[in-house]
């Protein structure tokens, strides 16, 4: 298909009040319960009119409180007018008294703009199985609504507000021209550690000023999700609080719709660039790491054979190990290549390692050994293996697994 | 059924010789190049007369040069002389030459015993990736079959000679009495990092001094290893040459037949200790652990769910970092438990560790806080997470996760 549309992605910017008719604000109201009323730990996203909505959420069996209550509250409504989210306590594993805590979440932030509870969406992140600190919530709510502006400082301040072992905030803005009409989409994300293989973890906020259903958006959004935070991986983990939340605002009055192709295409890039670089960011300040390697498998029979040895070579704790000690170690990767199982013949493989041949049919292109370690030495790269048994390829991102990472979650 | 049969598991044995009519030796001859000719590195098992052979093999697609040998070599014939193996070099990865090499080895070790090639068995374990210095192990060969006694010194240095990662041998013999009948079996195995899901980087061989042939061997064999050395994990990676070699050469004169019900159960069951008890040492020897815990997951719909389950909980490095750090951090076990996504339900789920009850219908039983740390402290401990969902159950035997572990495996 053609591209008619044009792409401006920028990296650096505040957060999502750089598009029309959001509002952000955030307060600190120590949910961690630790008298540190300087960490910043609630955060709110306000439309300034009923904007349409969609969600992806973690498979896991195991959902929070909040996911269960956005679940709800997507089926009931297309539209919402707010995201209220906040760190230091997850509400998952918290039972009924969870699922109630998530309702009165949404009722309070409901009331003060004067909506129905179904149009508020929740998230929480944090500590699992701890109950949650209502009157404190209650109060950073308040606090949040205090700071409400389209300023670049509070929507820094609710990109702040949703960290947890992050070590800075995560943001992008992304703009969209086609057929001489413009878009803006805009997102916040926190990650961190346990993110693979469905958005563990994670959370992702993003904004837009198209018009669109909610129906096309949910499908788009699904898209974007699923080659973006679904394609990156730290520890292999899974939370039970995964959310991706969008919202339309309509801001910009350019229509999205199901009988304009180049549209959906043009939004749909869009949001999959916003997905993108937030999963950049995500897997970049996973839990103490320090490489960020590409994983490209290509020549396979299928995307899912692509994927399943991308997955299976980014989860190595071998390979991750070996990465963290700059060992260019082929023999590993390939040893994790083939307990995926899928089928491949190790004398066809071709492997590089960004760009420097590795193995030729499965054999060491020996003359090259000094290279790999330079290449594996970067802070990130890229590592390509050929299957050469078909057409099919997939990528995903993956760090390093490190000391750091095992001593930060060793517990108590 | 009725059990008609008395067990008896030694666990302080030197190796395989304490089974009549099997002779060990060993030898150093610097597989490692880095010479060193006091580390043992070649091991030679032979049976006095032909014996009936049977192998379970890694399942990755990628397989050493010494596994396709095995593997060929079986179908070939149902009786062999001896095993040979060594540590230091795995062969794997290693193409055409590779292929030679092992096949080499066969014969080399076949003229010394005047018996065919196919009547040899090999193994190797070590670096993947480096052609096998021949000479050097045609030496070692040499000097194995020099030093070859059925005393204990011999069978004590042959399991030595195959240890790569490992800090001990392990050896076992299980004496088996049933209708008046007795046998002996006896195993050795080398283990360390990579044990997961199906044998990884792991050696054993078993010997018996039973008569058995060799289709019933070779599925007595198969159902023992899946449920002892495919029920364990430390790293969740899979090697290129997990191999369990069992050799039956008939000296007791004592009949395992199709025919006769009891002397199935009881030689399954001997095989069943001999490979739990080996699988048992070498979690416990896993590469930098300090705990070993048993994943029992129970009241599941099918033994298929309970297994994923017990896998996704073993395999997870939030849970595995934990438990590194003794926390009795349940969050991460239910998380961990609703990844599998096998449909659980939280609010069904009992969990105790060592019997202490954490979690009763998915709510924490928090009085009994004080006992859980009290519960992971020690070396050795049980998770129970009964599912409450049906009857199957499961269990598999996982180490913690270590800085010690990514230390010692980032390579160069």
């Amino acid at each position: 298909m053609e591209k008619n549309y044009k792409i401006d992605v920028v990296e650096d910017v505040a957060g999502i009040t750089v598009v029309k008719g959001f509002r952000a604000g955030a307060a600190a109201c120590d949910i961690r319960n630790k008298n540190d009323f300087d960490r910043l730990d609630t955060a709110v996203i306000v439309s300034d009119n009923l904007a349409t909505a969609a969600g992806v959420f973690t498979t896991n069996d195991v959902k929070a409180a909040p996911v269960l209550t956005d679940i709800a509250n997507l089926d009931r409504t297309t539209k919402v007018r707010a995201i209220v989210a906040n760190s230091g306590n997850a509400n998952a594993c918290t039972g009924d008294r969870g699922m109630e805590d998530a309702r009165r979440t949404c009722e309070f932030l409901a009331e003060k703009l004067g909506v129905e509870a179904k149009q508020v969406l929740v998230c929480s992140t944090g500590r699992i199985g701890e109950f949650m600190p209502m009157d404190k919530l209650f109060k950073g709510i308040e606090g949040a609504l205090g700071s409400l502006s389209d300023s670049a400082e509070s929507a820094s301040a609710a990109a702040r507000a949703i960290m947890t072992s992050d070590t800075r905030p995560k943001t992008v803005q992304v703009d969209v021209e086609f057929n001489g009409k413009k878009i803006r989409l805009a997102g916040m994300a926190k990650g961190a550690g346990m993110i693979e293989p469905n958005m563990a973890t994670m959370l992702a906020f993003i904004v837009c000023d198209a018009v669109i259903s909610q129906s096309l958006l949910k499908e788009c959004l699904k898209f974007a999700a699923n080659k973006s935070f679904n394609r990156i991986t730290v520890d292999g983990d899974m939370s039970t609080n995964d959310t991706v939340l969008c919202m339309c605002n309509g801001s910009s009055k350019v229509e999205i719709l199901e009988s304009d192709a180049d549209s959906i295409m043009a939004f749909r890039k869009g949001l999959l660039e916003v997905s993108k670089a937030l999963a950049r960011k995500i897997v970049g300040d996973g839990e103490k790491i320090t490489k960020v390697v590409e994983v490209h498998v290509c020549g396979a029979k299928t995307e899912g054979q692509a994927e399943k040895i991308c997955r299976s070579i980014g989860n190595s704790l071998l390979v991750k190990s070996s990465w963290f000690g700059e060992d260019p170690n082929w023999g590993r990767i390939t040893d994790s290549a083939g307990y995926a199982r899928t089928g491949i013949k190790l004398e066809k493989i071709d492997l590089d390692y960004d760009g420097i041949p590795v193995l030729k049919a499965g054999q060491p292109v020996a003359e090259n050994k000094p290279l790999w370690k330079k290449a594996v030495s970067k802070k990130t790269f890229t590592i390509n293996l050929n299957l050469n048994l078909g057409q099919a390829e997939e990528t995903i991102l993956a760090s390093d697994l490190t000391e750091g990472y095992v001593n930060f979650n060793k517990g108590e």
